[in-house]
C-alpha cells in the first residue's frame, strides 16, 4: 500500500472535492491540521466543496460549526449535502400536499426555507390531518422522535397509502464518540423498506447525483472539467466508489470509517480502488 | 382455489399442531368457533400442540391467555415457542455468565425460571458489569425498552465483544389491533446484525426445530408417525413452508396474515403449497 | 385505476424518453400502433429520445432495429443505452490497459469503436496475458461464452486481483419470446458479486446518471426544462422510479413487464407512482 | 487465539462429526494425517460421522473415495450427506409424480435407488411430459449440463407451475483445485430464487436438520448424549454456527476455508466462536 503526500497530490488539481465526517473533522472535533491545509489550498487559488451525507440540517448550519471552530475557508456557498438533493426532489416533485417527516424540528428547518410545506409526522397523525393531504414522506435525522412510537406510526401509514418516501442522507451509522457508533436514519429507514416492501428512494453518496449537482455548482463558478476535480474521503462505498462512478480521481484517508490496518485488505476484498491513499489531508 | 372444510381434514389426522395468531385468535380476540372445535377435536380424542413464534413469556402465561377467554383445552404442556427453544439453546451452550435481554423484564421470566441467570441490558451496561461476565445476548420482545438507548448499546456493546446473539422470535411483525401491524422484535434485531455484520441465531417458525421438537413431544405422548400429524396455519412464509419442509401436511386458514384474495395469488409467486385450504378453523 | 390517452398526455411535452422493450417492441417484434404515434410526435416538433438498457451492441445497431422494421423517426442519435454509461466511465477512468468483457465479440465493437482496448475474458486467460494488464472487467451479454467455464473464470479472476467489474446493463432478464423469459447478464454478475464479495459498478435505469445523460443531450439540441420532459416505460422498478428520482413526469405503459391485472396492486405495494396510466403508446 | 491439540480434545468425546472437505480432504486429495487420526481414534472407540454439504452422490460412493485413498475407517454407514436430507424431504412428500433434476445423471442415482421417479430436467422438458407430471425440482449438482439452457429452461418451468423446488446442497463454491474455487450448485438455485421470487427449500448445514439427523443415526448405535459429541469443520458459517445453534461443542480447523491470517478476524466480526480451534486433526 503506497501512501501519498495529500499536499502534494492535491496541487495537482484545480477543484477538491472533500467529505466531512472522518476527513476534516471527528467526534472529537477538528481533525488536527484542517485549517492549515484549508487555508493553504485556498491560498493557491484551489476550489473546496464538502460533499456530506447529511440531512439533519442545511448548509448555513453546517458552514457554521466550522466557522465556530476558526475555520473560515468554508462559507455555506461550499457545501453539498444529501438533504439538498432531497430538497430538490421534492421541491421538483410535489406540487401540492404536505410533506411528512421524520426528525427534529431543526432539522426540517432547510426544507420549508424552500418553500415545502413540512410537517412533523407525530403533528400529521395526531391532528385531524387526513392522509390524501401528505404528499411524501422523509427520513431526515434519527433524534427528535419516540422510535418505537413513530417507527410503528410509519410502518402503519405506509401501509394505507403509496406516498413517496425519500431517505435524505442513507448512512447506516455515524460515530457517535471516539469509540461508539450511532444507528443514523438510514437505517431506521432501511428496516422499515423491509419490512413495507416499498421502494424508497435514497439521496446521497455513493449516487452519482450528488457528485454531479456538486461538478455543476463548480463548473458555475471556476473553468473546470471532471480531470481537474479530486475526491477525499475515508469510506470506500460511498466517497470512493461513488468518485469512482462518476469518473473522478480519489483520494482515501485514513483518518475515519477506514482504519490503516484494514484499508489494504478492504481495497483487495472489495476491489474499490482509490486513485490515491494517504494518511490524513495535513500530510 | 380448492376449499375444505377443517373438521373434514382434521377428521383424517391423530395430532394438530396450531399456529396461534391468526388461527385461534387475532387482534381482536380469540377467533369465532375456536372454543368449540378445540372442544370437538379433544372430544374425539385427537392431540393438540400449539407451535407460536413467541418469545415475550412462557407456556403457562401462553395457556392462561386461553382459560382467561373460556378455553379450557389448551393446557401449558401443549404450547411449545420459539422462545423455548432459544430457552433450550441457552441452558445447552450456556455453562455460565449472564444473558443479557432485550425486553420486558416479565419476558425474561421463563428463562430465570430454567436457572439462567438473565439481566436486562440497560442493567448490565449501567452498572459496574464486565463485558466479560456476558455469555449471551437475547432478543425477547420489542416492549420494555427505549428503542433509540438501548438498541444503540446494544450495537456498540456488539462491536467490543463476540458473544453469541439469539434472536427469540424472528418474526418481522405482528397485529396490534385490526388495522395496524407492530414491529416485532425480530426486526429490530435484523436491523442491528445487518449494521454489525456479526451472525444473530434465530429460532421459530420456519426452522424445522421447532416442529421436530414438537414432534418429539408428540410421540413421547401418543403414539404417531409424521404422516399423523397436521399443521394449521395462516402464513405460508413460516407455518407452511416449515411444515413443507419437516415433511407433514399443512392447512392454510385465511382467517390471518394471509387474506382471501392474495392466497392464490401468494401461493402462485412463491410456490409454497399447502396441503389444503380452508377458510377457518370453524369450518 | 385511472387509464388516459397516450396521445393527449404526449402532446403536453416538448420531449418524450422511451423506453424500448415493452413499449416500443416486444418479443414478437414492433408493437402495434408504433409506427404511426412515433410519426405523429415526429410531425408534431417533438423530441424523441429512446433510453434503453441495452449492452448488447451500440447505438448505431440498434436504431437499424427499428429501420429494418420500416421506423424512421428513431436515427442512431436519439438513442441512449445503458452500454454508452458504461463505455462512458471506461473512456473517462482507463487511461491504459485491456478491458476484458463477458460477451459476444458483437458486444464489445462499440466500446473498441471509442478506442477501448477490450480483449474477450476467454482470450485474456488462455494466451499469455498477465492478469496486471487488466484495466477493468465489464458485462456486456449474455450470449457468446460458456457460462459455466467463463463464470468460473471470472469468480477466479476476481478473487487474484483489484480491477473494477462493470455491469453495462443491471437487468435481471428479458423477454426471449411471448411466454418466456432469458437470464440477463445482470443476473449473472448479480450472482458473481455475491459470491467474490467485490462491489461492482452499475449502469443503466433506475440510476440517475442515464436519465441526466439524455436530458443533457436533450437541452444541446432543443430549448426545455424538466418540466418539458415525459419518460414512458414499461417497468415501475427501472422506468418509473428513476423518471421520479429524476424529478420528471412519466407514463407507465401496460403493454410489457407490468401487466393490465397487476399494475394496480404494483403500485400499491411498491409505493412507486407513475403520474399517469396508458393502455399503450398507440391509444 | 489459542490454537490446541485435536488429538487431546477428541479424547474428551465419545462421538465425533467430521466435516469432509477441508477437514479430511481438500482439492489436492487426503490431508496428511488423517488416515492415522482416524484409525487412533477408531482404535480407542470413538464413533466417527462423516457430515457432508454434498448432493452429487449418495453414501456408498462417498465412503469408496476414501477407501480408494486406503483410508478404511470411514464405512458407507458413517455418512450423513445434505443430499440425504433432501432425499428424505421428496420420499415423504412426493407421493405420486416426476422429481426433475438439475446435475448429472450420476448424482441422481441415490436418489433413484430410494425409490423416488427422477427426470433429468432436459428430459422433462424435452420429450412430451406434460409439467402437471413434476412433483417437484431439485438441485443436485453444478455439473452435466449447460448452465444457459436448463438455467432459462429452469426459470421458465418455475414461472408456469408452483411445484416445491429443493436445493440438495446450499454451498456457494467448492475448492476445484489448490488455487481455485468452482461456483456450486447452491449459488446458481440462489440465482434461479432471486429471479423468480419462489422460495426454495435448502438443505445441509448451518440447518439444523442435518445435526439432528446424524445425532440420531449416532444415539441408534451407541448410549450418547448432547454433550459427548465434537463437530469439527473448517467453515464458520456452516459447520460451526451449526453446531452452536444445535447445541454441540465445535472444532475449527485451518485446513480448509477458514486460513490462519483471518481465522480470529472473522470470529470477531461475525461473532462465531467455535469451542476450540486447532490447526488440524493431525495436531
Amino acid at each position: 500500500m503506497y501512501i501519498q503526500s495529500f499536499k502534494k497530490i492535491a496541487s495537482k488539481y484545480k477543484t477538491i472535492f472533500f467529505d466531512s465526517f472522518g476527513v476534516l473533522k471527528n467526534a472529537s472535533g477538528i481533525i488536527p491540521g484542517t485549517k492549515e491545509i484549508l487555508e493553504y489550498l485556498t491560498g493557491i487559488n484551489k476550489q473546496i466543496i464538502v460533499l456530506t451525507n447529511d440531512s439533519s440540517r442545511g448548509a448555513k448550519k453546517l458552514s457554521l460549526y466550522y466557522q465556530n471552530q476558526q475555520i473560515d475557508t468554508l462559507p455555506e456557498s461550499c457545501f453539498v449535502s444529501s438533504g439538498m438533493m432531497a430538497r430538490q426532489f421534492m421541491v421538483n416533485r410535489v406540487k401540492r400536499g404536505i410533506i411528512a417527516y421524520v426528525g427534529t424540528d431543526a432539522s426540517a428547518e432547510y426544507l420549508r426555507d424552500a418553500g415545502i410545506v413540512v410537517m412533523n409526522i407525530k403533528e400529521v397523525l395526531s391532528r385531524d390531518h387526513h392522509i390524501e393531504d401528505l404528499a411524501g414522506l422523509v427520513f431526515l435525522d434519527d433524534e427528535g422522535f419516540d422510535w418505537k412510537d413513530t417507527l410503528n406510526d410509519v410502518l402503519n401509514l405506509l401501509r394505507k397509502t403509496s406516498i413517496p418516501v425519500v431517505v435524505a442522507n442513507s448512512d447506516h451509522t455515524y460515530p457517535s464518540d471516539e469509540d461508539n457508533l450511532s444507528i443514523a436514519v438510514g437505517s431506521l429507514a432501511n428496516m422499515i423498506e423491509n419490512i413495507s416492501g416499498k421502494k424508497f428512494i435514497r439521496f446521497g453518496k455513493p449516487d452519482v447525483q450528488i457528485f454531479r449537482y456538486a461538478f455543476d455548482l463548480a463548473t458555475s463558478r471556476k473553468n473546470i472539467k471532471m480531470g481537474d476535480v479530486l475526491m477525499v474521503g475515508d469510506t470506500l462505498t460511498t466517497d470512493i466508489i461513488g468518485a469512482m462512478k462518476f469518473g473522478i480521481d480519489s483520494v482515501l484517508v485514513l483518518t475515519g470509517n477506514t482504519i490503516p490496518d484494514q484499508a489494504e485488505y478492504l481495497i483487495k476484498t472489495t476491489g474499490i480502488s482509490p486513485t490515491y491513499i494517504c494518511e490524513s489531508i495535513a500530510t
